[in-house]
Formats: C-alpha cells, sequence, structure tokens
C-alpha cells in the first residue's frame, strides 16, 4: 500500500472530547479515495457509491500526523474497487480500515460508464509517452 | 425513525462536480450519531467504534434540504448500535443508508465502561422527574 | 414549539474564551430560519429580510449540545415570520431568542413574490397527496 | 464612524442561492463588535449581551469587498454599546444595521464587572504614554 | 501605513502548539492584499504573481487581537506592488512583514493588462466626483 | 524531490474568481512544511520562521489535483531548511515553487534547540531498529 496524503491534527479537526474527530477523518478519506481514483480513470467525474465497514481502530491527538494508504483491490468495468488504511504517520499504528470503497466512474450525462482501463498507472508513464 | 438535524445543502459543502460532497455527509452523520448517543447515555465521552456498509443511493444538489434519522438499533453493555437514513427532506427520496453504527460508552479514563441505559429516554422525562 | 436541527459544539465552534462563538450561532438561527421557510413555502429563493432584537441569555460550551426551535408567527402574503429560541439540549436552559425573524419569498427576479401559502404544512401530507 | 475589517466575499461565504449568507456576515460582524470591546477596555472576557433589531438592506455577490463600521454609543458600568453598519466597499451602498450591541466585561469570575472605561481610547496613545 | 483588517485569534486559527498557525495567517495576508488591489485598481480579476521573502518575527495566541497594514510600492503598468506588516493591535509587536507583493491585473482573457492607475485613490473621492 | 499530500480543489478552496485561492495555496504549503518537519525532527514543537521568495506559476481550478513536494535543502543546528513545489498532479504544470522555508525546532520553553539530526530518515527505519 502506498502512503500519500498525510495531515497534522489541529484544533479545528478535534471533537469535543479533543479527540480526532471521526467526521473530519471520514471526510479525508473520501476525498482521498476521490482523487485517487481521478488519476487512475483519467475523469473527473467520480463519485463514491459504496464503502464496507468502517473499524475505528484507535484515535488521534492534536499535533499527530496521519497518514492515508489507498490500494486498488479490482477495477470494474465501470467501478474501482479501492481499500484504506489511515494510521499514525510516527507509530505506524493503524487509526481506521475500510476494505472496500466502490467508486463509479460516471459520463458527462450523470451515468455510470465504462472507464477502459485495467491496471494502475502512474502519471509519470502517461506523461512520457 | 426520528429526523432531527437539517443541513442546508451550500457552496461549501460541494465536491468539484457540483453535488454533495460525500465527506461531508459522512461528517455529518458522524457527530448526528454522537450526540445522539450523549443524550442517550447521559455521558459527554463517546466515540465511534465501527460503521456498517455504506450505500450512497443518491447525491444532494446545492439548496437542497436534508435530514438526518436515527434509531436505536441495541443497547449493549458499554454500547450503543445505531441505524441511521439521511434523505431529501423536499422529495424524502434517501441519500445514505448506514445499517449499524456502533457508539462506545468511554469512562474518565477513557476506557469502555457500562452506561446502565437499556432504553430510550427523553429528556423531557428527564427533568420531569 | 418544535425542535429540530442540533449542534454539538466542537472547538470550532468556540471563540477565544472557550465559550460557543456568538456569531456562530447566529449562523446556526439564520440557516435553520432559512431552510424552515424554504421548506413551507416550497421555494428556494428565500432570504432574511429582518431579525428582532436578540437576547444573549447564557452561554454554551465545549461539548454541550444545542437544539435550535423554530416556530410561525404569523404568515405574511410575501413574508413568513419566525419565532426562533436556542437552548441546552441536556438543561433545556434557553440560550437566545429572538421573537421575529422575518423572511421573504422571491420571485424568479429576485424581488418579493406572494407565496400563496397560509398555514403550516408538513412535506409528509404534500406527498400523501 | 470608522470602518476597519475588510472581507472579501469568496465562494465559501455563499448560501444556494450564490449571494453572501446572511449568517457569516451576522458573524463577522459578532466578531467585529467582540474585538472592538476587547481593544477599548482592555479586557479579554467580553461578552455580546444583547444586539437590537437587524436589517438586511441589500446582499452581497462573489467578489464583492465589504468593510464593517463600528461606533461608541455609549460607556455603561459594566457595558459598552456599538452601533454597527456593513456596507459595500466600492459603492457604500448599506448592507445590514444594528443599532445597539451591548457587550458585557467579565472578571475572572465570568460575572458582569465595571470597566473604569468613560470614553474611546487609541492605542496608540496609550502606548506613548 | 494603513492598518484595516482586524482578525481575533480562535481556536480554528491555532495549530497544534497552540499558536496561530502560520498559514492561516499567509491566507489572510493574501486576502488582504487581494481586496486592496481589487480596490485600487477598480478591477475584480487581480491575482497574486509574487511574494518576496516572509519574516515571522513572532507569534500571536489564541485570544490576541491582530491587524494586518498594506502600503503601496509601486504602480507598475500591468501590476501593483504593496508591502504588508501584520501586528499585535494591543501591543503593536511586529508579528511577520513582506516588503513586495506583486499583484497582476488581469483582463476578460485573463491576460495581464495595464489597470491605467498611478497612484492611490479613495473610493470617496471617486465617488463625490 | 517526493511528493506527497495531494489536494482536491473544492469549491471552498476558491477565491471569488473561481481560481484557487492563493492564500488557501499557501496555508496547505505550511502545513505540509511543518509536518515534513516534525517527522525528521522527532519533536512536534516546530515553527515557520521564514520563506523565502514565492512565485505563483500558475493557478488551478475547481476539480483539479495537485500535489505538494517538499526536499530538504539543509539540516541547520536548529532549524531545517526545505524546498517546496507545488504542481498539477495530472499535468505536472507547475503552480508555485518556494526555495527556503527555514523551520526552527523550539525546545519544551519556546526557545531554538539544537535537534541532533544531520539527515533525512525514514519513519520505517527508526522503527525497524
Amino acid at each position: 500500500m502506498r502512503f500519500h496524503t498525510r495531515k497534522w491534527v489541529k484544533p479545528e479537526d478535534l471533537n469535543a472530547n479533543e479527540t480526532l474527530f471521526g467526521g473530519k477523518l471520514l471526510a479525508w478519506i473520501d476525498e482521498e479515495a476521490a482523487l485517487y481514483s481521478i488519476i487512475q480513470l483519467e475523469n473527473n467525474r467520480v463519485v463514491t457509491k459504496y464503502m464496507s465497514e468502517i473499524n475505528f481502530m484507535s484515535s488521534a491527538r492534536k499535533g499527530d500526523i496521519i497518514e492515508i494508504g489507498i490500494e486498488v483491490v479490482k477495477f470494474g468495468k465501470t467501478s474501482l474497487i479501492l481499500n484504506c488504511e489511515v494510521r499514525n504517520k510516527m507509530t505506524r499504528e493503524p487509526i481506521i480500515t475500510v476494505d472496500n470503497i466502490i467508486m463509479v466512474n460516471l459520463g458527462a450525462d450523470g451515468k455510470p460508464t465504462p472507464h477502459g482501463k485495467t491496471e494502475i498507472e502512474f502519471v509519470k508513464d502517461r506523461l512520457d509517452k
């Protein structure tokens, strides 16, 4: 799994108990899944369709740095299935895991449409062509 | 199911495709689940432990009004299991459903602790005592 | 008075004295008045025109849960007059009251236009027709 | 009246009709009243107690620049009464006016306490002493 | 140098060390430079092109009030060069300085275009004409 | 240079001209520099002291994905000097560059203190020890 985006837990990210607000974390995951899919499918019109069960394994506190990892589970015809793990950057302790996030590729009409991709591509390779 | 909190979808809640950002919606659900649990368990130290699979059934657009409904599935010994549905206020079209959200009651030491509740209570009744 | 929307006071809602920032509370009230009016008038183009005097009766602290209540004072021809009370959910202590909030119904041209409503309607009843 | 703080209306400040969200404007006014009072009373513990009726005279659109003016109406014993006007910076068209905003000076115990001020002071003069 | 916009440092503006988050301060400066330029150039399409070196001289804490000062260094043909200082309102201690901020005037085509201004103008004088 | 954190440009990140608000971009850079330094110096108390000149080379639009790269220029005794580049993820077009960002390592007393580091370390290697 490759970990990209990192977040620094600031006061605005805390719940009233002064730990990382779970809703903020879910929003970060959803954003990361969306941008990962946009990059892979080369299409801006990608939406989250489904998330499998979510385990909150540990929390984070103010000042912690977390990182978000994404991995492809499967390329569907009109979808992309991802796996996500968020962990504490300094200790590698897992914070949350989501086994399947299904992202759907939409056409200009807002309907699911085939994306034609079957494997991970790197932007570098596309640009080198 | 009782629907309480309502949200008006504003530009700050949109993703880049100008529909409601899924992460924002998840954050709203998590906040509603937390405050519902705090009210029922009469304890501020409640955390989200688990969410079952999440279906994004339809989206919302700028100017839509949505409402968030919560129902108790079961009172555990140290937990409270909730069911959540978000729908469009004007059309009642479902937007998202989460069958099980497990909230855990924590003690002053941050460890799960029995909450002693077995059924839904209304604040009104508590205050009338 | 019916209380719908609930808010959980989080660190991002506090002023520098660590009590609920009054401006945030006013923003929540304005949003609730707007969405209540949109639902009643079945028109998205509704604007706040006037608020009568506002009494800040008590404050709220981090972790408190508050609820916002709205009641119709009067249906005008192009307006809707509301009454608002915000209170602490757990103690029912009033936090702020606003006796009259005048919302104006606008037409597609942005000018006040008759809304044709004379009494409260429930979305359920509209959908059942 | 002296106008200090200026705001640039950005997408995040808009309501669903793409005009300036009234609640955001009220939050800006409350912040300006608070900081004006803190400066005059030389005390960080100042709270908003009351606002007289609020007239929304015109709105603002994305890209507009607005400025917020504050004037002292009266120095009370434990309070400071302010008058506020918000206007469009480029056209000077008034957007909102609030005749009386009562700010209360609190002591370390959170109770109203005399502030000992009777007239406007400039920070420059205090520092020059 | 004239100081206009004031900010009250609230919990949402802090970094994890509970001092003012530098990034927030930079965002405030960029907004102030943009709106100052829009006012002077009477054009909404103004963008930040360059900032000279930035010195973080001291920090601010929760509850502090800061003010942002802007001065014109030079009117270019398609640009406006500004100088910015942010200081603590109560003590006048400097917090940050930026000697040169180059703002560029854009035409409807998004390209730099002459603004025709050679000196500071006051909105009051324009409206009095 | 290694690029980690990615951002999806959403409506809340735009200025009034509907391009990425420069202030938001500076805030993202400052956060990335801070968390990079915290990881390298293994100390949460790190502050931004200085940024060299900043060139805004191109902008970004709603829906664009950008990535932020950081490189170490030099380990000072109490400081860490970084170089930062932000680029469009899909086209690799540079958006902004900052040659030198000086971060300072603070002790518990808030004063600069030696950090004892002389080269880049990976968290993986630390944990493997």
